[in-house]
């Protein structure tokens, strides 16, 4: 029993495996509803977060009901209370029927890879494989099972009617006052103000979208990333040669789903990364995405020149038949470009780039993953896995931004989608990494024209290097304005990046960094209903409601232990000022008494202002309008 | 004694008063350097960031090595370690000789403002009161002693040189790989290549810029305010009913410019904020603001009614003698502003602009701080304190961005610019807030307008107000945009915002953030040297200098602390290779086997590939390249 080994079994010692409570305890205040689709077994998740009444003295005289707030929930089953989880079994197949609905898929008699065949039947592993006995399914010969392929054929999905629900998020029961939105500025989307499953299709045949979800994963809950839909967030998590167990992995999953992030990327590069990952993909909920020639290189011992065609292939298979979501594939790194990279500050710093990089200058020779493009989409659309086509030569310090070698990769990386789109398999582009604020534009505007509008997918970008220690700013900041200029997907980056491997708090810190920055820039370019969740936590905030702008934001549990850091005391919570005030200075107090002031009168402010009602001025000095409610 | 005395004596019970130790030990690596002007008592001084050298295999064959890089130092003398501190003494008053010099100023025979007097000869403050033998100074009758008054007579004051010298952190020094930068994109800014003390001069007396210094704060270290200078961060401090003491106050200062803080304001609001203010300036290297009708307000017993002229004016010139370098003066919330909050989702939210709109009401009357702005600039100009002229109207939610309140304000500080600045009287102009993204730039582009491009100064902006706990980071997004755009200052906001008081590990992380978004915003309008910093730091990332990428970081003990959690000893940080990645996927390490390649070849890569010569390729392979160095 290796060290994986031990901790995995310690860990499911119980009656169930269950992963921390913290993890999967619902949020205050919040409870999972589902709302049901044209068909019974279309069940759309949502987090539901109830408020308290808004007290008489802010409203018209009584107390009002501040109805629920809907918010989109990626966390899974793990926060439903009905549900009871044990990792061993990993989650329900929602999606099983749908698939077997459509009758083009097979089920195989194994994993048909060389590789998924070996580790299935090695003793040495029983102890820490996942106990699956369902079967990976196949298309059928000669038959496409990608959405695109079925979106392209006019067919909507019971995905794509999931997603527009999802997308929705119910908010037509919302007040008029809480939809209230700016105009936003959308730099040429096509955002409608209803997603329709029809839409959803319409997107995703044209290319603008992709919905990541392998035949082999139906755990899933059905997402898009595409830019006339919400903007979404990546979640990296992934054991290296130095650290972190099986356990370790699955549960880092959990917890960024729980934060919010919308897909989850296994960049394990260790030892039985098969194993984890099986583990990992069993138990999400969220779409999957790996970086295949990581485990293509751990199975010729790390020796990029001993990579072949070959070995990648039979990878490729090994995963789409675990259920791998979507490939980062750096299929536009070309020999060519390899030397524009040697003037640069910092060279290549994707660890896929210069993989390839040193596969290619060491036989001389056209990247194998370029050359064997179409292969690849073979594969792809007979388990619906999407492209990521990763960007290799991007960026690893200001210094290099927007360059040549970068400029020339994207370039290629259109002519790649437009291969993956000729097989009609989702694809969507990996961008930079580190651009000052004002180069960050020329990224989005040439990803759209070179990719013919597929989603964009960044990590970052960083606009400085100046803060190690506090990269999940220095991104977020570039994530936030690419978010609104049009980036479908944000690759989060943790307070750790470029020192060491995040550890729960650092996963749940760069989410929430993350979904900050995805969220400003839905509320940027106007996406319809952005704006209800800010609205409702303003509302709260003026009027005193502290539990429920706790409950509102992000993260329920740091404003309220921030809050308590300084009043902990529960009547605090019903004060009607706060710390940074003290009672007699709160400037919302003063609105509010200018507010019943008006509304004791019967008359708007604007209306005793503009008769000049000087008397009534008087009075309101003579009541001398003390209504701080003593704590 | 009181509690706040109390404390303060528990503190100075030692031989000197002596400040934690961490707040004021120099940096690894940094030493404080000055670099004298055209008089020896003009000594700006810096911290100098030494390097070590480039390991050979990095190198042409050879050690390489790496000068120092200077950066601006905000934390004064208190890094200097052949500088004793004692906070019971002050810092040296290093500008006062420059003062004297002008003989336009006079000694009074003590504070002139009633309040002063009081607090000055009230025997139960004995104990709390800064020793200050020094007599106030006023500018002669008729004399007007403004940065501004002098520029515009065309003098170059030392003030201006020092800061000329400051701006420009003696970049020529570096190599020309480390100069080159990208071309900023400025939107209309005039940002020279080299700073001199003309230019100094010339923004000043256009308006374009300020040197907040009142001329009873001879302790400080000039400094500017200016959208064609380095971008600046300001930080809030300031006890509140609730909370806090004396010297906390005092190490809270300390510690903010330590992190980069470039002003610090002082909102404090409790008892006893003349002899808190008195500590805090006589400690201070950096300008000091307040808000003043915070402490009139408490000279009514909270009462905004009761607030009167004669009372205002009295705390103007109580702290204008104390050395106050800017006020916040909301003299923009005009009467007639007020009833188009009425709408708000939360209404009024600057302090300062409630009290006043409750005045107004109260009162029906025009603003007293409005119709009595000659009066103020008459106190202004006689001991040179700049305007911060306040926005009281600001939006407190996304919901009420850019409304009409807002802007009706913004044009009224328009006017009062030009009153300011007919009396020679520096002023720069408050901003929001809570901003979407996409209407930020209307902040700056009609704050330009009305305001004839005086000094923005904003808080935040806040992009989105769903994230209470991190509105350092929502607010850091905004923040960076807007300097960008041209804000000149960036008021900081903490993890804390809207929930409580900072902390100390609050204020260093809300000031590194706001470092982080004016230094993007620098990079972005293309400020001369400005990306010096990060390619010394992308160069040490590249070369697997460790240490030198922690101590040219804004936050070395944060990164070297995070790095350490993953690979404490010691050796890792000479490692080639880092804890992300394990030691056979460092994809710098690959980049770099490019490149050592080519070398020895004798050959660029570029060469090497166009030539086609193949077999170069073959010996590359049977090298192995193997040259990592284990730990």
């Amino acid at each position: 029993m290796n060290t994986i080994d031990k901790n995995l079994h310690a860990k499911f010692d119980g009656e169930t495996a269950e992963i921390d409570a913290g993890t999967t305890q619902p949020f205050a205040k919040s409870r999972k509803v589902y709302i049901e689709g044209s068909r019974p077994d279309i069940r759309v998740p949502f987090r539901e977060i109830s408020l308290s009444d808004t007290p008489s003295m802010f409203g018209a005289g009584k107390d009002e009901k501040n109805p629920p707030v809907m918010v989109y929930d990626t966390s899974g089953p793990y926060t439903d209370p009905t549900i009871s989880i044990d990792i061993r079994n990993g989650l329900p197949a929602m999606r099983a029927k749908w698939i077997e609905e459509r009758n083009d898929t097979e089920q195989l008699d194994g994993p048909s890879s060389e590789f998924g065949q070996q580790r299935k039947t090695d003793p040495a592993l029983t102890a820490m494989r996942f106990n699956l006995t369902r079967k990976p399914r196949r298309a059928k010969a000669g038959m496409n099972v990608s959405q695109m392929h079925y979106a392209r054929k006019g067919i909507i999905t019971p995905e794509m009617e999931y997603i527009a629900i999802r997308e929705n998020q119910r908010r037509e029961n919302m007040s008029e006052l809480l939809q209230t939105q700016h105009k936003g500025h959308d730099f040429g989307a096509s955002i409608p103000k209803v997603i329709t499953p029809e839409f959803v299709r319409s997107e995703v045949a044209l290319g603008r979208a992709i919905i990541p979800l392998n035949i082999n994963h139906p755990e899933i809950e059905p997402m898009i990333i595409g830019r006339n839909f919400l903007v979404k967030i990546n979640a990296n998590i992934g054991n290296s040669a130095l650290g972190s167990s099986i356990t370790e992995e699955v549960e880092k999953m959990v917890w960024g789903t729980r934060w919010g992030g919308d897909t989850v990327m296994d960049l394990s590069t260790g030892k039985n990364i098969h194993e984890t990952r099986e583990w990992i993909i069993r138990n999400s909920p969220v779409p999957i995405g790996t970086v295949p020639i990581y485990q293509a290189l751990e199975k010729v011992n790390g020796k990029a020149e001993e990579l072949t065609w070959e070995i990648f292939r039979d990878t490729l298979i090994e995963q789409a038949e675990q259920g791998v979501d979507y490939f980062t594939i750096h299929a536009g790194v070309r020999l060519a470009y390899i030397p524009m990279t040697a003037k640069r500050m910092t060279g290549i710093v994707s660890r896929g780039g210069s993989i390839m990089a040193k596969w290619c200058l060491a036989h001389h020779k056209e990247s194998f993953l370029y050359e064997h493009f179409e292969d690849i989409c073979e594969i792809m659309k007979a388990y619906d896995v999407s492209f990521s086509l990763g960007d290799g030569l991007r960026p690893g310090s200001i210094y290099d931004a927007n360059d040549e070698a970068q400029f020339a990769e994207l370039k290629t990386l259109g002519e790649l989608t437009q291969i993956a789109w000729k097989h009609d398999v989702q694809c969507m582009i990996e961008g930079p990494g580190h651009v000052p604020m004002h180069l960050i534009k020329e990224n989005m505007e040439l990803q759209l024209e070179h990719c013919g509008e597929a989603p964009f997918y960044t990590l970052g970008p960083l606009t400085t290097d100046i803060a190690p220690g506090y990269d999940h700013i220095t991104s977020g900041i570039g994530a936030a304005m690419i978010g609104w200029y049009g980036c479908a997907m944000l690759c989060y980056v943790t307070p750790k990046e470029h020192l060491g491997l995040p550890d729960k708090e650092d996963v749940r810190v760069g989410i929430i960094t993350y979904k900050i920055a995805a969220h400003a820039a839905d509320l940027a370019k106007g996406h319809p209903g952005a704006q209800i969740r800010d609205n409702a936590l303003s509302k709260a905030r003026f009027e005193f409601r502290w539990e429920d702008q706790f409950n509102l934001g992000l993260d329920p549990e740091k404003a309220k232990e921030f809050h308590d850091e300084t009043l902990p005391q529960e009547g605090a919570k019903q004060a009607h000022f706060c710390s940074m005030c003290g009672p007699h200075f709160c400037s919302m107090k003063i609105s509010q008494d200018v507010r019943d002031y008006a509304a004791e009168q019967g008359v708007s402010e604007q209306e005793a202002l503009q008769k000049g009602m000087q008397e009534k001025a008087i009075e309101f000095v003579k009541k001398g309008s003390e209504v701080y409610q003593k704590v």
